[in-house]
């Protein structure tokens, strides 16, 4: 359902499982670093530059997934589950899209996604040298902020102010390669189709991450500019029938971020403090969410995206923990470093010392600064309406500064994006706020103690429950023109205002720029530089043809259809039409859509509805198109089995798989099921 | 709060952190092998037999908690978390105790706890040699079903079937030694004072597991007999002064579960498998039952004792899962290991194998055993109507077996308890009842997917949810006379039942008890056998001064008062009354009760309110006597420190620490606060 889903925000990230040699398969590869002589022998296939160009102009980053550009007239294929924030915010008690799905006929019909982008990929610049040039020499705080600064810089000299255009400096190969990614942006895309909840997340959460399954996780939008459709001759042609088992598959997407390099010393934070915690946070929200949507049906309405969104991060991260609590991985990892630690030349040694211990040492800080920096620093973000009054507070305070000079999410190169999502008028559920809001500050309390002064400076003399209901109530921050209003006035307004949730984004907001700068100094600084180090020893040990970490940019990866077998279980890599009506019980999440029910007699059950491949993704791939060797949608992947949760760490060919919903499915779905036939006729082009 | 209320089921279990030697004051110490002699040479004190038969004898075992007799009109001492099931159970939506407090003038107001029970141990007899002599050459399933006859024939040969005798045959030293417990046993026991939750639990959550603390979790308890006061010269005297730093103190009580012989294999499943998985289900459990609660006053009300339980259960494991995830400590009993190992003679090694390989084999089995058994046989449990539908089918399908015959918890020698319990009038809270089991069907069907035979025997073609309600909504067993109606029926009144929670019990029986069979003789019995052999090599290697892991069984531990210092904060060994009035904000947990508001003025702020002791306990203490040299009390244990969590796996006497509510605070508030002058003269003898 929703694996690929970007769940985290990206971060700065490296290269691949190189000590052993990358598996068949495995890899994201950057569109200027692609295999393609090694595929092509494999597969018989003949990707060349052409190729490649047509795929790449044709990719799309939505702004937490992935998707292509699917007909001449900007329409854009992705996942059900990348669109359901979209279907949310257009709904209303009366209208609502989320579960009943949304379809037009005309494209008067269609309407804007608040807060939605979608950006196509136009060039790569090499800036690895420049970035260097201004950091060498320097360490925690100081390289950080030069590396901010250089990079904020190089942005603005490739994009200026044209909000038609992206730049971003983006790392790879931890910081042993940094490059300039220019993209076309579109701010205005319209809602084309969204399938009923009942189809489009069939099987809901317990089948999530499980195979057979039957979702029609697909969605349809369209990019206009101007209030006109974006016509385009860089569009993927569509091609309405499934593929055959071993056939070969590519992925085009935005894989979020994989930590396939990280060292023992990170793994083991993940494993002992970080993903354990926020999974014991998520758990008990998830427990509240769900008695909150069982107390009526407004409530349940408001809290789907949020529950599901909370139930897929669960499973990512408890696949995650699986993984590193699995001794094997752990003692192949430490194998790894030790190999590559052995084959270092004494020159080397005399150069890069030992970055590993360096990584050690600072990874003995998160134990300290770990729980105050979460909870002044991160946490309260869950709380929509905080985020804003916190984005308010810190852009008056910044933006008097040079660029170079402010918070990096607040260079000049990124402050069109930012306002822009100030002022997007989606709603805000207020009760879902609190809930949020109250959560985090009661977690705060219990794993600080109400002894700490970080949980006496959040709260006061106020309960979390008290505090939570004051500043929601009493924020006027649902107002677009109230937002507007302080964002135009300053520090000056931002200071005068008597907004409650302002005033106390106020109040802790020296402290939380505090934990932060300390945790950069102790923790991340020390952290990247040590990684460096590393990438370059490892550069030197296994050549180029490696791929880096993900980071939410284009990469493509290469695969094929096939199942596998666990515990003596085979499973194969199809499922049809006709097992959707098998699995179906007629009580959620195993109810069959309306639609669905009606169109028994006359849909064609043997059509291919998902399918499994050994391609090599991650969360921020949902929506990506599969492509066969022609260059051809083939499905859209929305998830992965079970054995992929792993991903972010290493990738196992025998195990884990990509997992598409078919063209053969969406095209016959559109024909007869939802009698889209325009719709289905600019897909096919006939 | 409530770290030391039994939180599970005590396991089988063994001895001590011999290898590295045990610290000072480290030892849960069982009254026939206490190390008096090293204690007076530390502490100059004259511990003898008849001092400790002194103890003995007014040493109180309740239902899940530790008691001492004070008086000799049977007034007992414990904690106010451990008769908050009994105010729940006595309150009403017109007369809540459990928040108000329960208070009496005179013993005709004094009121039977539902389910509670005494017992003072009488006797221990050493039974090893028939236990082995019954179980020798027998593995697996054959193992435990020999020992579990034998043990059931010794317990009836004890005890007879009078029910004011029970005999309990334990295991120590992870079987090296079996011991017959015999004990008076008392089933009619009465609350006499349990104070307000805001003074019982003071601080709340948010403040369990830390210190300074201002918490009374003080209540005493009334034990009756044929209606009529039990009279006893077996009491300990109440001394209403605190003890002074450094001052020696022992605790008299019942640990209910150590872990600190555990093989690494063990620990390592704990750590990356048991643990972890139910923290997370605990979590998202507790997330449900706060929302609940906070949908209605009532709601509060009924889930009040719930959420405490799963809270005080979250830090217990959270703490746990900390001191696993510490590598420092997972080497230290990776090298313990080893050094016990490497001791062994020739000759041990040819008798007895490698028991620590057995174990790990036996662990591996875990991993594909766990889910089935635990969500068949285990979880549907935390639903008290289908505990009571499955006992009542169990016991129907057990009776007519030869006792030696049955599952061990149908023995004869269990039976009058078990059948109290199932007739015990205790109000159940459907809607509560139905949270619980909802939620255990839906992680059965997250954790083991859809598609698993489990699952869809569980379920059929419902959902969890619609199951749960169909069950709870239609059951008739809250309803006392129909339970004794389906006892007495036996096994064809149970298979005529036309209630919904019988049949689904009956329906699933098999299948749970097939796993349940399988699980012992591939886990349960293996790790059994090999555990023994590795307490023959430890008793051979280290003699016989040593402790016994914790079996809910009496124990005693010595210790001083003093405070520790931890990562530069100096944490002294005391707080004062002074203090609960500066803490205190207004606002839940941090509301002061209105007692205590008006008493303000009068009450001796001076006085000692809680403290801290190195004394050795665990979870099952609660309420133990917290003992001077002259064998006076001067407090009871309720709490252990946030360090003292680990002490499941091992006592750290520079950091673990009990936490006590002192006499001196308990005579204080009896007398200013509550105005109890006729209890207080009981207990003070004045």
């Amino acid at each position: 359902m929703a694996l690929f889903k970007l769940a985290l925000a990206a971060t700065t990230a490296l290269t691949l499982m190189a000590a052993t040699g990358a598996q068949a398969e495995e890899g994201m590869w950057t569109f200027d670093n692609f295999p393609a002589a090694k595929v092509n022998e494999t597969y018989g296939t003949k990707i060349d530059a052409k190729w490649l160009n047509h795929i790449q102009s044709a990719a799309v980053r939505l702004s937490n997934c992935s998707a292509s550009v699917v007909s001449p007239e900007g329409l854009v294929l992705t996942n059900a589950h990348c669109v359901i924030a979209c279907a949310q915010d257009l709904s209303s008690p009366e209208a609502d899209y989320t579960q009943n799905g949304f379809f037009t006929t005309a494209r008067t019909e269609e309407k804007t996604c608040p807060g939605q982008s979608a950006e196509i990929l136009t060039g790569i610049t090499d800036v690895t040298k420049e970035i260097n040039a201004a950091t060498s020499g320097l360490t925690g705080e100081a390289f950080v902020k030069a590396l901010n600064a250089k990079a904020s810089e190089l942005e603005k000299a490739g994009c200026g102010t044209d909000q038609t255009i992206r730049c971003q400096v983006i790392s790879f190969y931890q910081g042993g390669e940094y490059k300039l990614y220019k993209y076309r942006r579109y701010s205005d895309v319209r809602l084309v189709f969204y399938p009923e909840y009942k189809s489009g997340f069939f099987g809901g959460d317990p089948d999530n991450f499980n195979f057979p399954r039957y979702n029609l996780d697909a969605a349809f939008l369209r990019v206009y500019e101007n209030g006109q459709v974006v016509k385009t001759p860089n569009y993927l042609k569509f091609n309405p029938n499934a593929p055959k088992e071993n056939d070969v598959t590519f992925v085009a997407g935005n894989p979020g971020s994989t930590q396939r390099l990280m060292t023992v010393a990170q793994l083991e934070t993940n494993r002992d403090l970080t993903i354990p915690v926020s999974q014991l946070q998520r758990s008990e929200l998830r427990g509240r969410i769900i008695q909150f949507m069982a107390q009526s049906p407004e409530n349940k309405r408001i809290g789907t995206d949020v529950l599901t969104n909370l139930e897929n991060g669960f499973k990512v991260f408890y696949g995650q923990q699986l993984a590193l609590n699995n001794p094997a991985v752990m003692e192949a990892k430490r194998a790894e470093e030790a190999a590559l630690k052995a084959g270092m030349s004494a020159e080397d040694k005399a150069a890069f010392g030992d970055p590993w211990a360096d990584i050690a040492a600072a990874q003995k800080e998160v134990g300290d600064l770990y729980f105050p920096y979460y909870f002044l620093e991160a946490a309260p973000t869950s709380s929509s309406l905080f985020t804003t009054a916190r984005t308010i507070v810190r852009l008056a305070k910044e933006k008097p500064k040079p660029s170079t000079e402010r918070l990096p999410e607040f260079a000049d190169t990124r402050l069109p994006a930012l306002e822009k999502r100030l002022l997007n008028p989606s709603p805000v559920e207020k009760p879902l706020d609190q809930i949020q809001l109250e959560f985090r500050l009661l977690k705060a309390r219990e794993y600080l103690t109400a002894d700490s002064p970080v949980t006496k400076l959040l709260l006061g003399k106020e309960s979390p429950e008290a505090l939570a209901k004051r500043l929601i109530d009493g924020t006027k921050l649902t107002d677009v023109a109230y937002r507007k209003q302080l964002i135009d006035g300053g520090l000056a307004a931002v200071q005068a205002s008597d907004d409650p949730m302002i005033q106390w984004a106020l109040k802790i907001d020296s402290e939380a720029l505090a934990v932060r700068k300390q945790y950069e100094a102790r923790v991340t600084g020390p952290t990247r530089i040590a990684s460096e180090k590393i990438a370059k020893i490892r550069f030197k040990a296994y050549g180029t043809s490696t791929y880096p970490d993900a980071t939410f940019s284009l990469r493509l990866s290469y695969g094929k259809v096939t199942g596998w077998e666990h515990r003596g279980v085979k499973v194969t890599p199809f499922t049809q039409v006709s097992g959707l009506y098998e699995r179906a019980t007629g009580v959620e999440p195993y109810e069959l859509a309306a639609s669905w029910k009606a169109a028994e007699p006359k849909v064609d059950k043997s059509k291919v509805f998902n399918y499994v491949t050994t391609n090599d993704i991650i969360g921020g791939n949902s929506g990506s198109p599969v492509i066969n060797a022609k260059g051809e949608v083939i499905g859209a992947a929305f998830d992965g089995n079970i054995h992929s949760l792993g991903g972010a760490y290493y990738y196992d060919g025998t195990l884990n798989r990509t997992v598409v919903v078919s063209s053969s499915a969406i095209a016959e779905a559109l024909k007869t099921v939802y009698d889209r036939k325009a719709l289905l006729a600019e897909l096919t082009g006939k």
